[in-house]
């Protein structure tokens, strides 16, 4: 378990795609942040004032989050020293890497011998059950995407923050080791086994009589030759009573596919709705969620104007724009 | 590795469905098996002599095929005992249960210090890629289906056996415990980490230039709701040219889901098709298999001939009519 406040890791890394989960964790949980650490000549921030370990620790942090991916996920020198610094400065150490601490023998070791915790954000922590479909009470949001990064995890996020806002009862569940950092819980979902798939998303998101929502954060793409299987299985297990359609417009190939063209958006959510169905017949569209970084702000609007004529729905991004209309939609069309 | 010839072990098992995996191997390697090993009183067999381990050993078996599946998959004790007794007795030990033999304490002992091998067939072999599904060369076929054991196994094997009978290449590529024992090789896909299902696919069926087929071993159904992840990836890494479409009429629900009913013919075939395209726009159906076992021959033979008419496919049930249309239909339709 999670225990903050926490110190976010930085170290060397290269570049804003490698410190993903740190940055995530600074713009989701600012409050729990105390500071964060950089090896000396870093040209990234997360914008948290710069500290050592034992300074972190005499601010309060309580755990270190390696926020970071380095090239294969390997646990190299530079890091594994840095851990142990960490560790014998007092803080636990929780991870995102897909080498795990706990395997890693002198981490391992210097964490029992401290009396320290390690978390390892990308392995299930118990066994999932298998996934049934069975109808469950609640009302859960799943977005889905036309490919992977394009903004699934923040556009859950979002919707919780907005309909919190609005005094609605609203979680988001984390299938991805950002949002495990961020929800401090959460099942890492491509790191299970196959057949475990719906059974994690079922495991996640379960029945509720509260009112409130679940707001499931999507993973992969139907459309990804790579992860769809994935994808699938966190639709049927999700059961969502609603979709967001996630997209990052001029992306020119599917992420990590030379030469495969994304698909087009009424596509993508149609085969989304129809697969969608299996486990929640009464599945609905309620809007479509772009990420604009890269197009000046008229630009924008007039995309998301122009999609939200072609698709009938909501188009916002929600960085920029906030996810106001899409909440709107989603209340109106799902029956509390 | 497995290295036969085998003794097929039923010991106490119950009845037909926890002895599938052994029943497998003696339907459709019968020449690679010398026995099958039973306990006193078992009602089942497999038609084989029965053989104590020394006996089987003497008569020339290299390995004891544990093919039978018990509740909750663990090693009970007296399995344990016959494993024990089969390796005291000389002979390796395959394994299709969830609970490894490796990972058997007193079972891993005794075999390193006889020197003889475990298989596990559920456990992955080796690391598997991430699938990436750039068109590859050779022709492929993927069973799929209606409904998990519906007879995507057989129909695999029987296509493999007809093609070859014409003299065309023809490989089965397994992707479950049974069809792992039956072609020494193989990856259980369902015990594969979710990321890399459609790699597996891809591991399994690499690109060939001789010619020849891959007949690849389906799992689960698109319309499983616990499974449906596993056949998403496999029908993307296979990269099918072909598709059978495996059905057991009759049957009231979805195995292991009370009350879900399962899909009409076209629509799975149609919905397997749209998700293949993914990986290879030019997938076409080429035929239905039926398990008509439960039927009396005259009525198998209306409702083939129905469903033929409906989908415009030779439909056949391969164990009692054979695969010859099929096969037909397949080589007339994919290009050589």
């Amino acid at each position: 378990m999670l225990s903050g406040p926490y110190l976010l890791y930085i170290g060397d890394a290269p570049d804003e795609l490698s410190i993903k989960s740190s940055r995530g964790m600074a713009q989701w949980r600012p409050e729990a942040c105390v500071g964060q650490y950089r090896a000396p000549g870093s040209a990234l921030t997360l914008g948290l004032p710069d500290m050592g370990f034992q300074q972190a620790k005499a601010a309060g942090a309580q755990t270190l989050i390696l926020g970071v991916a380095n090239a294969g996920g390997v646990m190299a020198e530079g890091l594994t020293n840095d851990v142990l610094a960490a560790l014998a400065a007092g803080l636990n150490v929780a991870s995102g890497l897909h080498q795990k601490l706990a395997a890693t023998p002198i981490i391992a070791e210097a964490a029992a011998r401290l009396g320290l915790s390690l978390f390892d954000a990308r392995e299930p922590s118990e066994p999932m059950p298998i996934g049934k479909g069975y109808r469950r009470a609640g009302r859960r949001v799943l977005t889905v995407g036309t490919d992977c990064s394009v903004g699934k995890m923040y556009t859950s996020l979002a919707l919780e923050r907005e309909l919190r806002r609005r005094g609605v009862k609203a979680d988001f569940r984390a299938t991805g080791q950002t949002g495990i950092f961020i929800a401090k819980s959460g099942v890492p979902i491509d790191a299970v086994v196959a057949d475990f798939i719906a059974g994690a998303a079922e495991w996640i998101s379960p029945a509720r009589e509260d009112g409130g929502w679940d707001l499931i954060e999507g993973q992969g793409s139907l459309f990804h030759p790579s992860f769809a299987g994935v994808s699938m299985g966190l639709l049927h297990g999700s059961q969502p009573d609603a979709l967001v359609l996630c997209h990052e417009p001029g992306r020119e190939q599917m992420r990590g596919i030379n030469g495969r063209a994304l698909p087009d958006l009424a596509t993508c959510l149609a085969a989304n709705l129809q697969a969608a169905r299996l486990t929640n017949p009464d599945v609905q569209a309620v809007g479509v969620a772009l990420n604009t970084s890269k197009l000046a702000p008229d630009a924008a609007r007039a995309l998301c104007d122009q999609i939200a004529g072609e698709l009938n729905l909501p188009c916002q991004d929600p960085v920029a724009m906030g996810v106001d209309q899409i909440t709107d939609r989603l209340l109106a069309c799902v029956a509390s």
